[in-house]
C-alpha cells in the first residue's frame, strides 16, 4: 500500500446501518434503498483557489465540500443518506488530513449520512463529493413548477457569505462581530435539510442559492418563462442594518455561497406554512411574487418598479 | 453562465429512461431503483500525470475514467446504470472537450449507463466518476468468500496493460503489433460487465485487477487468512509467447491497469462454468488454487514451490 492508500485510514469507520450492507473496502459499497423512495444523486467539486481561498482551514474545506452537496438534497426536499469522497491532495499531511476527516465526520454525523466509498489521489487540492439521498416517490421538489401569483420565499439571510468573502479579501471592512458571523457563514454554511423536508408540503419549486439569489431565481423562472417582483424592503430586512443599504442589497441579490433555500409557495399556503414552521428551523421570509411576465423587477414601495440586472457570482478568484 | 458552466453543453443529453425520472439540470437527479435490487456505489479519480501520462488523448482518458468504474461494478457481479462526472480541466478547450465527451458517451452507450449529474471546474486535469449499479438483493460478489480448495481464475490476459505502459515510457521494446495491442489495453480497457454478471452464479469471491494480480489477490485472501498456489505455466500462457518468459511472468503477476476479473470458484463448479461460458465473453483461465495456509506460492511443475513477493504497481510516474 502506498501512502495514498493509507490515507483511507483517516476516513474508514464501521458502517452504521442506514441501509449500508457493505461499506468502504470492497469494489463497491452495497446499499439498500428504502422501498417506495426515489433515489437522489448530486455531485460537487471544490477546487482550492477557485471555490475557496488557499488559506482556508482543512476543517472549513471539509465542512463546505459536504455541506454544498447536502444543500442540493435539501433543495429537493430529500433526506441525505450516503456519500463518496474523492480527495486529491498535494501531499499526505497527517495533521491536515486528520482535521479534514474530523470535520467531515462531524457534519456527516450531524446530517446522519454515511461515507460509503472514496478515492485518494495526489495532485492539486480538490474535493469531489457525490451524495445520495431519498425522497418519497414523485415527491422531489424540482426547479420547475412555480405558477404566477406564487409567493417567492427564502430561508435565512442570503448575502452574508459574500460579505464574509469581501471581509477576507479586504474588499470591505465591517464591524468585527458582523464580519466574524459573515466569514462563518462563508466557511461553515448550514445545509437546510430539515427546512427543505418540511417545505416538501408547500413548495411548488425550490433551489438552493449557490450562485446568488438573482441568478438562481432565473433557474426557477426560465423553464416556464415566468418573471418575479422582488420586495426591496423585505430583502434589506435580511441583513444587519449596520451595513450600508446599497451593500446589503447588492450582497442579498448577487452574493453566492449561502446555500439558503429559495422557493415558491401558493399564496393560499402562506399562513399554514408560517404557523407550522418550527422554532428551530431557519426563519423564512417572503421576498416577492412570481409573475407571468418574463423579467425580474424590484419594488421599493415608494417608486416605480426597477428592472434587476442579471449578474453572476464568481465565488472566489 | 461562465465558460465552465457552458461546458455542460458537451455532456447534457436527454435522459433515456433507465429509471431516470430527472436528469442533469436540477439540484439533483431523481432515479428509480428497481425493487428487490441492492444499490452498488463506486467512485474513482484519475489524475493527469499520476494515472495516465499527460500526452494521453482526451478519448483514452474519458474511456478509462468510466471503464475503471464499470469494472468495479462488474467485479461485484452487478449491472451498471447511472453515473456522475466531476471534470476539472485547466481550460475550456472545445476540441479536447468534444473528444472527451464523445468517448464518454460512446462507452456509456455501449455499457447502457446514463450520465445523471456533473460538475465542471477549472484546475489541473482530473476526472472523478461515481457510478451506481444494481444487483439482485444479497447477490453481490464480495472480495471475501473464498474457501480453501477453490480454484483461482482470471478473465483475459492481465499484464498486457503494464507492457503497454512500458512501451510508451520506453522501458521495453516489443514487436509493433504486440506493442499496439498492449497500449490499446492500457488506454481502452474493456470492463468485463457481462462476464462479471455471469460469474455471479459461480464465484465465491471476486475483484478486478487494477493494482496487479498479486496485490489484488491479497485482498481476496487477507480477510480469511487464506493463501494461494499459482500455476506458472497457466500464467505464462496468458501473454504472447514472443515476449520473454521473465517479462511475461512479471507483467502478469505485478502489472496493473488491466481491469480483468480475478475470482474464485468451487472446484465442483469448474466444468459447468466452462461449458456454459459464452463465446463472446473474454476467455477465463484457471491459474491456481486457494489454500488454507497464509502466503502465495508459485508452482512451476518441475521444481519446488517458490514464494511470490508482494510488490505494488505504481500505475504511472
Amino acid at each position: 500500500l502506498d501512502e495514498f492508500s493509507l490515507i483511507n485510514k483517516f476516513f474508514a469507520r464501521p458502517h452504521d446501518g442506514n441501509g449500508v450492507s457493505l461499506g468502504i473496502g470492497d469494489d463497491t459499497a452495497i446499499i439498500q434503498v428504502p422501498p417506495g423512495e426515489d433515489l437522489l444523486v448530486t455531485t460537487d467539486t471544490l477546487v482550492s483557489g477557485v471555490h475557496f481561498p488557499e488559506a482556508t482551514s482543512a476543517a472549513a474545506i471539509a465542512h463546505k465540500a459536504l455541506a454544498v452537496n447536502l444543500s442540493d438534497i435539501a433543495a429537493m426536499g430529500g433526506i441525505p443518506h450516503w456519500f463518496t469522497l474523492a480527495l486529491t491532495v498535494p501531499a499526505a499531511d497527517e495533521n491536515w488530513l486528520s482535521d479534514f476527516a474530523a470535520a467531515i465526520h462531524r457534519l456527516a454525523d450531524q446530517a446522519a449520512v454515511s461515507l460509503v466509498g472514496g478515492d485518494t489521489t495526489r495532485g492539486d487540492l480538490s474535493i469531489t463529493i457525490t451524495l445520495l439521498g431519498t425522497v418519497p416517490r414523485d415527491r422531489g421538489v424540482k426547479r420547475r413548477g412555480a405558477e404566477p401569483g406564487d409567493l417567492l420565499m427564502v430561508t435565512g439571510s442570503p448575502g452574508l457569505a459574500s460579505l464574509g468573502l469581501d471581509c477576507i479579501t479586504g474588499n470591505t471592512v465591517l464591524d468585527s462581530a458582523i464580519s466574524a458571523a459573515c466569514v462563518d457563514k462563508l466557511e461553515y454554511p448550514e445545509p437546510r435539510i430539515a427546512e427543505g423536508r418540511a417545505l416538501r408540503e408547500y413548495a411548488t419549486s425550490m433551489i438552493d442559492i449557490s450562485d446568488g439569489l438573482v441568478q438562481d431565481l432565473s433557474h426557477l423562472l426560465e423553464a416556464d418563462k415566468l418573471g418575479a417582483i422582488l420586495d426591496k424592503n423585505a430583502l434589506l430586512s435580511l441583513v444587519d442594518r449596520q451595513i450600508a443599504e446599497d451593500q446589503r442589497l447588492d450582497a442579498t441579490l448577487y452574493g453566492g455561497d449561502d446555500y439558503e433555500l429559495l422557493f415558491t409557495v401558493p399564496a393560499t399556503h402562506y399562513t399554514k406554512l408560517n404557523s407550522s414552521w418550527k422554532k428551530d428551523f431557519a426563519p423564512v421570509t417572503r421576498i416577492g411574487e412570481i409573475t407571468s411576465t418574463d423579467g425580474v423587477l424590484l419594488a421599493s414601495g415608494d417608486s416605480d418598479l426597477v428592472p434587476v440586472n442579471q449578474r453572476g457570482y464568481r465565488h472566489f478568484i
